[in-house]
C-alpha cells in the first residue's frame, strides 16, 4: 500500500465514509503491502546518484537493449556489467548506444552525473596483470557512482618492493579495493599496512589447485590482517558497492 | 632501524663523523629495516585509543597471564579473545585481573577509555540465539575500542516480522554486523533494507549440511544484496575490527 | 508374471490341467516376475492423467523422435524435458510435431487432458529472473498433470517489499515451489510466512563460491524454516513431481 | 504493530483524537511493525494444537528448564529436541517434569491432545537399526502433532526381501519419511513403490566415505524416483514438520 | 507369502475350495511377500558355512550381549566387528564367551568350523604397521569363513625392496587384499606385479592432506594398474566379503 | 637381467672365467635390472590370450594409429578405448582397418579369438539408458579377452520390477558388473540379491549434485551389500578387467 | 629510493646542503621506497643467466609478441610458457621470431646461453606418456636456465621393471622432477629409491575421481617416502625454479 | 639377499660347491630379493650421520620404548616425533632415557654426533607464534642430522616490517623452512626476497574456512613465487628431510 493510497484510507476513516472494521479489513487483506512505501523511499535513498545497474551476464543482447534503451529514454543513467565484446557488439547493432569498457567487460552511459562523495580517490590494488579485468568492473562501477579512484596494478607479494614503493599512493586512501587470484595474500599484507578500510577480492585467476578461485578466498577470508572482509570470486562490482555503503555512511555521519 | 638510530646516523653525517661511504655501508647492509619506523608509526595511529588484543585460542593459561600482566603493568587496555571459561578462571588464580564476559568467552581490562569515535550506535544483529556468542565477540571487541553498540538478537529470516519489528533501530547505524548460521539469509535480507555497510558473519551453529559453518559462509559470499562483505566463520572479532576500520575511515574523512 | 497370465496359471490348476508342483515350478523359476504386475497397476495409478515423460538430456534428436512417435500414435500424452532449442528444432524437422516451451526448455503434447486435481493453483516463486527457466520446468511439468500454477517470479530476499507485496497470491496455495540459486535464502522467508509444504529448489544461477549451485543447495538444506523440503540443483521437474505427489495424497485422503 | 493497537489508532481517527498526518507518523515510524500481527495470526494458525519445540541441541540444561517450566505453567505442549541422556537427568534434577523419550534424544509433554490431523498413519521407514534414532525424533514429532506413524524399520534395500514383505503396510500411507545412512538409496526404491510423497532423511550412519552423512544426501538429491524429496542430515524434526505441513495443506483443501 | 503358504493355497484351488479370483486377490494384497522364499533361500546359500556378522560400531554392550547369546544358544558361529577394547570387556562382564583379537577390534567364536573353500591362503599386505588394525579386521572376517590367509605386513612403496623380498609369497594368492594409508599408492604397485584380484582398502592413516583417507581412497580409484578395485576407508570387513563373494564363486564354477 | 645373462654369469664363475668381484661388480652395476624377467613374464601370463589395449583419451588419431598398424603386423589383437567418432573417423582415413563400437567408444580388431576362459556369461546392468555407454566400454573389453557377457540394461531401482524380473539371468553369472549413476543404489540392490561378485562402476550421468558421478561413487563405497568394490567414474574397462583378473584366478584355481 | 638518491641525499648532508630533520623528512614520506634497491638488485642475481619468463596462459598473441619484441630488441633471453599452437603461430604472424616448443607449448630465444650450473644432468621422470607436455616444460625451463636435463619417461609404477632398469639414470642426478596424474605414486617410489632432492609435479590426466589432478596432489603431499616436496598440479615451470633454486644454493656454497 | 649371503653363493659356485641351477634356484625363489643390497646400501648412505626416525604418532609408549631400547643400546642415534607430553612421561616411566622436546613434541638422543654437512644455518621461518611447534618438529630434526638451524619466528604479513627487518639473517641460508597457518602467504613473500629454495609447510592454525590447513595448503600451492614446494600440513618433519636431501646433492655434488 502505497502512502497515498494510506493517507487517503485514513482521511476516509475520519471523514466516517469508512468505518474502523472495514478499514481492518483492508489492511488485513494486505497484510504485508503497506511495507512497501518504506522501503522504496529507501531505495531511492540508496540509489540517489546511481545509476540503474543490469547483471548482463545470463541476459540475452536483445534482452539487455530492451532495458538500456527504456533507462535512457527516461534520463537514467545506465551500467551494464559481465558482458563479453561480442555481446557489447550486438547490443550496439541493436540502435543502443553505450559507452563500452572492454577490460572491464561493462557498457556505461552517464547522462547526469552523480554528485561526488568524496574528495580522495579509493585505491583498486591488484596483485597480477591477469586481476585486471575485475579490478576495472570494480572501477567502473564506482565511476557510475561518482567516486574518484586510483589504480595500483601488479603489486604482488613476490615483488614486495613494487608494492612498498607505492604505498605512499595508498596511504589517503578512504578505502581500498585489493583484487589478487592465486594464493590471495595480497590483501594481508596492505591491510597491514593500511589502518584504511581493505575489501579483498579473489579472483579464478590460476590453474590447478587454485579451484577456480578458491583457494584465493580461502586464504583472503583467513587473513592475518585484522578487519579485511571479503566478496565473491570475481566480484569486482561488489566490492565497488561495499565500498559505495561506506561512502554513503560516512557521508550520513558527516551530515549529522 | 628506528628514527632516532637514523637520525643519529645523519648528524654524524653532518658532523663529518661517519662519511657517505659508511652510511651508505650501515644502511645497505640492513637494506630492510629503516622500514620500521614508519610501520610502527602507523600501527600506533592504528591502535589509538584501542587495547592491545590477544588471542587466547592456542595460548595457555600461563602465557596469557604474562603478557597480561605486562600489559597492565604498563598501563595499557587489554583484550583476550577466545578463552573459553576453564582458563579464564585458571588466569584469574595466577593472579591477573581481568573482567571475563562468558557469552563473548572474552578477557578485558579497560584502564583508560578509548576516545569514542562515532555517537550512533553500531547494530549488532544475530539470526538465533545460539549466533550470539560470536555478535557477544563483535560486541565486547568494539567496546574495547570505545564504539557503542546495539544488540538486535534472534531476528532470522523464518520469522520475518521479528526483524521488520526492529528495522528502525537499524536505520541510524553507521555499519551492521550480520551474524548467522545455517543458511546465513540474514545478511541478504538486512542488506536490501539498509544503505549502510553490512559485514555478515557466519557461524558454525547447525549440524549436517551446515558443514561447520561452511554453508553459511557460501551462503554469504553469494548474497543478492549487493556489497555485502563477508568475513571468516565465527569471526566476531573481525567484523568488529571491520567496523573499526570503517569508522576510523569516516573520522580521518571527518577530520580532512 | 503379468496378472492375465497368472489368472490363467490358476484356472489352469483349477481345471486340473496343470498341477500344482508344475505350478510351484513355474512361479519358482521367475521367483521374482510375480512383482509385475503389482507395479504396474500401481505405476498406471502413478501415471493417472499424466503424459509420460522422456528426460531429453543425453538422447538424440533421433531417440526423442522415435519415442515421441510411439507415445503420438498411440494417442498418450507426451513431456520430453531438457531440450535445448536446436535439439526441438531438429526434432521437428524429423516430423514429429510437439509444442516446444522455449523457456522451460521442454516439449508438450497434450492430446488427451488430464483430470484437475486441485481448484487452487500452486505457487511457482523465484527469486530472480535468472531462475526462470527451472520455475517454467516445474510449470510446465504441472501443466502437464493438469495442475494449475500461479508464477510469482523476481521477489528476492535482498528486496523484501517485492515478496511481501505478493504474500496474498502465495496464501491459498497447496503448496509452493521455490526456486533460487545464489544463497537460496527465499524458501527460509517463504517457509516463514507460510504453513503450506514448501519445495525449494536450488538453481545453478550465480559464480565463483556458487560453485554451481551447491551453495544454494547446502543454504536450502540448513533452512531456518521448519519442514523445507529440497530437490537437486535445476531440478524444476523433480520439484513439480514432489506436488504432485501432494496433491495425490490429498486427493486419495479426500476419497478416503 | 497488533491488531488492537491498529484497530484503537483507527478508532482514534475516527473520533478526531488523532489526526490524519500524526497517524501516518505512527504508522511511519514503526514501517514494518504493521506486518506482526499477520504473520502471529499464521503462526498461530501454523502451531494450532502443536506445542511448542524448543531445540536443545546448544542450550544448557537450565535454560531448557527455564522454557519448559514456563510452557508447562501456561498449560502448552513441550517438545525438546536433541537432549542428551545425561542433558535429560539434570532437567529432571532441577524439577521440571517431561517424558524423556531416550531413542528420540527428546523431551515431550503433552497436556492437551492436539486434533487428529489424519486418520491413516504416516510411514517411517529406516534402512538400518542405526538410523533408528532419527526415525524416532521423526516419530515424537509427529506424536506431539498428534499424527499416527507406523514404523517400518530394518528395511534396507540390500535385503530387498525385508522391504517387499512389508510394502502393504505402505500402501496406505498419507505421506512416507525415510531414513538412511550409508548410501541413501532406499528413498529411490520407496519412491518407485508407492506414489505417496516421500520425505528423504539422510543420516551420518557409516563411515569414511559415507563423510558423515554427505553420501547419503547426495545419493537422495539424485534419486532416480521422481519426486523424492530431501531434508537436512539427521534432521527427523524437519522431516516430520514437512509431513505437517502437507498433512494441513490437505485438511485445508478437505476444509475448502 | 512362503512356499508352503503358496503351496497350499494351490491346492485348495485345484481342489475347487478357493475360486481363481479369491486366489488373485490374496496374492493381489501381498504382492511382494511371496518373494521373500527365494531370497530367503538365497540367502541361505550365501551365508554356507559363514558366521552371522554383527556390526558392534553402534550397539551398546548390551545389544551385541544379547544378540551374541542369542546366536551362541543356537550353535551359530559369531563375528561382532568394531568392538573396541572397553566394549569387549563390558560384554564378557555380562557373561557372554567370546575371544576378543585386540589388533581387528573383533569378537569371534567358531562353533562349527566352516567348510575350507580354498587350499591356497589369501594374501593380506599393508603398507605401513598403523594399517594393521584394518588388514586384521579381514584376516578375522576371512578366517570366519575358513578361508587361509598370508599376512605381509609393512611393504610401502618408499621402501620398495620390502615389497619385492616378498612377492613369492604372493604369486600363489587367489586374490590379495592391499591395505594402505597416505597416498594410498601400494595398491598400483602390486597390480602391477599380479595377475591375481587385488582389492585395495584404504585406511585414514596419516594427517592433514590425508583427509581422513579420502586421499588414499581417491588414489586408489585412479590406480594405474588396470582391475584393482576399491572398498570404503578402514573397511576390512568389506574387502574380506568381496574376497569371499570370489571364493565363492570360483566354487561355484568348479562345481559346475 | 634376464635368467639367460643370469646363468651365463653364474656358468663364467664356475668356469672360473669371470672372478666374484666382477661378478659382483656387474650385479651391483645393474641392481635392479634382473627383476626384470619375473615381470614380464607374469605380464606374458598376464595377458595370455588378451589384446593390446591402448588407451586413446589424450592421444592423436596419427598417434594411435601408428601404434594399431604395429600391432597389426605382428598378427597381435587390438583394443582402443575412449575413441570418439571423429577420431575414429580420422584413424580409418590414415588408413588402419579397425572395427568400431560406437555405443563403447572404441576400436577392436580380434585377428586370433583369445582362448575361452568361463561359460557363463559375465552379467553387466545398468540402472538407466544413460549409463550404457560405460557398460558398452566394460561389454568390449571382456569381449576382447574372450569372455561372454549377457546385457540386463535399464534396471534401476526406482522400478524394481524390471530389475525382479530379470534376476533369473543373474543369478549363474561368475561375476556382476553393475553401471549406475545418479544415486548409485543399484550395486546395493543387486548384491544383496546375488552372492557373486558385483563389481559397481559409478557413472557421470546427472547433474547438479551428481558432482560429475562423484555422488554415485560415494554411494557405492558405502554400499550396504557388503562385499561390493568399486571402480573409478566412468570406467568401464577397469570393471571389466577387474572380472578378468577374477577368472584367471578362478581358471588357476581350477588347474591347480 | 634508489642508492644513486641515497647517496646524494647523504653528500648533501654531509655538505650542509640539506638539514638533517629535512632529511628525516624527505625518508619519511617515502618510507618504503628505500627498500627497492635491495630487491632490485638481489632480482638481478636471480636471473643471472636465465631468461625472463612470460607466462602466457591468459595474454593475447599481441601482448606476448610486444613483450618479446621488446626483450628480444634489448638481447636477452625469452621463455613464454602456456603457449598453444594456435597463439604461436599467430605470434609468428605478427613477425616475431621464436623457437616453438610444441610439446611442452613453450615459445623459447636463447640469444646469450647460460652458464652452465652443474655437470650432471637433472632428471625429469614420468608416470605415463600423458605427462610428458608437464615435464616438457620443466625442461624447457632448465634447457633455458642452461641445465642440462635427463628424460625418463613412462616409468610408472604398474609396471615397476619399467623404473628399476632405468634407476642407474637418476642415481647421479643432482635433483629429480617427478611428473605423474591419476594416483601420483611415483614420487614416494623414486624417493624411496633415491637420496636427492625430489620434486614431485601432479598432473591433471586422468578422469572422474582424479579431480582434475587434486587426487594425484593429494597423494603426492602424503607420499610416504619423507622430503619429497610438492608444487602445483601441472606446474612443469614451478618444479623447474624450485630446481634452479636449488642448484644456485649449491652453486653459492660452493663459491663459500 | 645382502651382499655378503650373495658373494658367498658366487664363492661356493666358483669353488664348484653348488651348480648353477642350484644358484639359480637360490635367486628364482627369491627373484627380487637381490635387489635388496643395493637399496641398503643406498639406505644406509641415506642415513648417514643421521639417527634413527621413529613416527610415534600412533605408536603406544610401550611400543616406542622398546624400539628406543634396542636402538641405544646398538648405540644409534634416536629421534621420536610426534610424542605428545603425556606418552613421554610415559616412556621415562619404562625406563629409557631420551630428551624431550617439548615444543617439538619429539624425543631425541644423540650419542654420535653427526658429521656438519653445511656451514651456514637452514633459516626456519614461521608466520605466528602458533606455528613454532612445527617449526620445532623441522629444527629438532635437522639437529638430529647435524644442520645448524636460525630461527625467524612471528614474522607474519600483516606486519611486514618484522619480516624485513630480518631478511639480513635469511640472505645466507642455504634452504629456508617457512611455516605458516591462516592463509598461507609467507612463503610467497619470503621467496620473493630470496633466491634459496624455500620449502613452505602449512600448518593447522586457524578455525572455520582454514579447513584445518588447507586453506594455508592451497595458497602455498599457488604461490606467485616462483619455485617454492610444499609439504603436508604440520609436516615439520618432512620439510627438514626435504632439506637434507638437498644438502646431500649440495655435498654430494662439492666431492665430485
Amino acid at each position: 500500500m502505497d502512502p497515498e493510497r494510506l493517507r487517503a484510507l485514513l482521511v476516509e476513516i475520519q471523514q466516517g465514509r469508512v468505518d474502523v472494521e472495514d478499514a481492518m479489513g483492508q489492511l488485513g487483506r494486505l497484510p504485508f503491502a503497506d511495507i512497501g512505501f518504506a522501503s522504496v523511499d529507501h531505495h531511492r535513498a540508496l540509489r540517489m546518484g546511481m545509476p540503474e545497474v543490469v547483471l548482463g551476464l545470463e541476459k540475452t543482447p536483445e534482452q539487455i537493449a530492451g532495458i538500456a534503451r527504456e533507462l535512457l529514454r527516461t534520463q537514467q543513467n545506465v551500467l551494464v556489467t559481465r558482458v563479453d565484446a561480442r555481446k557489447a557488439e550486438r547490443i550496439r547493432e541493436l540502435g543502443v548506444e553505450l559507452d563500452y569498457r572492454e577490460q572491464a567487460r561493462a557498457l556505461i552511459s552517464i547522462q547526469a552525473p552523480p554528485k561526488p562523495v568524496c574528495a580522495q580517490p579509493v585505491a583498486i590494488v591488484t596483485a597480477g596483470t591477469s586481476d585486471i579485468p575485475v579490478a576495472a568492473e570494480a572501477s567502473v562501477t564506482l565511476e557510475a557512482c561518482g567516486v574518484p579512484t586510483r589504480e595500483v596494478f601488479d603489486v604482488g607479494v613476490a615483488g614486495l618492493h613494487r608494492l612498498l614503493a607505492r604505498v605512499g599512493e595508498l596511504q589517503t586512501a578512504p578505502a581500498v579495493i585489493v583484487v589478487a587470484g592465486m594464493e590471495g595474500a595480497l590483501p594481508s599484507v596492505v591491510g597491514g599496512l593500511l589502518g584504511a578500510p581493505v575489501i579483498a577480492v579473489p579472483t579464478s585467476v590460476g590453474y590447478g589447485a587454485a579451484l577456480g578461485g578458491l583457494a584465493a578466498l580461502m586464504g583472503m577470508l583467513n587473513s592475518c590482517a585484522s578487519g579485511v572482509t571479503v566478496v565473491n570470486i570475481d566480484n569486482g562490482f561488489g566490492a565497488a558497492m561495499a565500498v559505495w555503503r561506506l561512502l554513503r555512511s560516512v557521508e550520513a555521519s558527516r551530515d549529522a
